[in-house]
């Protein structure tokens, strides 16, 4: 039986693999992780809410402040602004990595989802990264992701055989969100905005990039702006 | 130049990792995580010693409570007893992982220890895993070292070049009881006991495994049982 631990962050990317998820394992375990960003309390709530919604086995919440203790990314350090100018249409430079960057996240994520998969022998982890339509993170980088289902096979019991199942990652944000739309995702529990006001800034990169997909899609995206 | 981090849970094995890195380093960085296991006063207490002893540029105790969450071993969850029958000289059967293991820790480790220092630009992670004389942890296999550094070097930044020293590895404990003495690790810093007691309790496993050491190397261990 497939058995997945999925990541939901709660926003949209991760919302549409949950939901891909609930079609394709027996049984389901979510889990969110907390990592001292600005926008916490607002991903936790989507977090739960995605829990009502779909029901699974056990949900953990799980909280790590050492982001935090580490500094370096806009997201974790609020002396650091989120940067507002737009980047979603210009060529992404490799080397500049985006000050919203989070050092070696997906790693962190993919690492405690593993423990949780040996603890309840799951054979199945669903993360949501995007490769192409993302902002440049490394950690979003398909080659990454196989290494670690790698290492995860490697540092885990004989017995286990985990894989890093990415539903999203050769999908454009468009796709994304047609795939929701067809497959009834609630994307109005989903909350992408790097800043935490009561609504979503429509002016960083996470939202520019989340309405450009609507508008490609030729949706209307049901959270408020 | 060198700049290392060191992860010093505070036992005997990380402890001369420590010392050689303080060797080979330029500057160092000592990473401390607590997660929940019994003895984790003890092993913070032994960390901070070290701490005093090598003087890093910086040091970071990062606390963790989702092995606690997950449960499954007897490190973490204090409903499952330590085992204390004699394994030291028994044949390991791989299929069969003692209680004490913890679900994918080294891999978690790693992942803080790459976060840290993606952050400072360091360009090595010091982790004083031992293959053939260890309990039969899947995540201390050098195949698994090797597979997590290749993960790490594609999930950060461009310009990150981190590798993962192990110079214990292929160390039998004797070997490393030696190595600590002749360059003066303090050893007497060092806790490896699993219980949770004023002296280590000499009975279980990990300390079965210290004091076999220091018998072969004709030493004595400078701690109290």
């Amino acid at each position: 039986m497939k058995k997945g631990v999925i990541l939901v962050s709660g926003g949209m990317d991760s919302l549409v693999t949950a939901a891909i998820a609930a079609k394709e394992c027996g049984k389901l375990f979510m889990l969110h992780i907390s990592y001292g960003q600005r926008t916490a309390e607002k991903e936790l709530k989507s977090f739960l809410k995605i829990v009502e919604h779909y029901r699974p086995q056990r949900h953990l919440h799980v909280e790590m402040d050492f982001f935090k203790q580490i500094g370096s990314s806009s997201l974790t350090d609020f002396n650091i602004e989120i940067p507002l100018t737009d980047r979603t249409d210009k060529k992404k430079d490799k080397q500049q990595l985006p000050s919203t960057y989070v050092p070696f996240r997906n790693g962190m994520m993919l690492s405690v989802a593993a423990a949780w998969a040996e603890a309840i022998a799951a054979n199945r982890i669903y993360i949501g990264v995007v490769e192409e339509d993302s902002s440049g993170y490394p950690d979003c980088r398909n080659s990454f992701i196989k290494q670690m289902e790698r290492a995860i096979q490697l540092g885990t019991g004989e017995d286990d055989n985990i894989n890093i199942v990415t539903p999203l990652i050769r999908k454009s944000k468009k796709e994304i969100v047609l795939t929701g739309y067809k497959i009834k995702a609630p994307l109005q529990y989903s909350w992408s905005c790097y800043l935490n006001n009561d609504k979503a800034c429509g002016r960083c990169d996470s939202c520019r990039l989340r309405l450009q997909a609507f508008e490609q899609a030729g949706l209307k995206d049901p959270i408020e702006y």
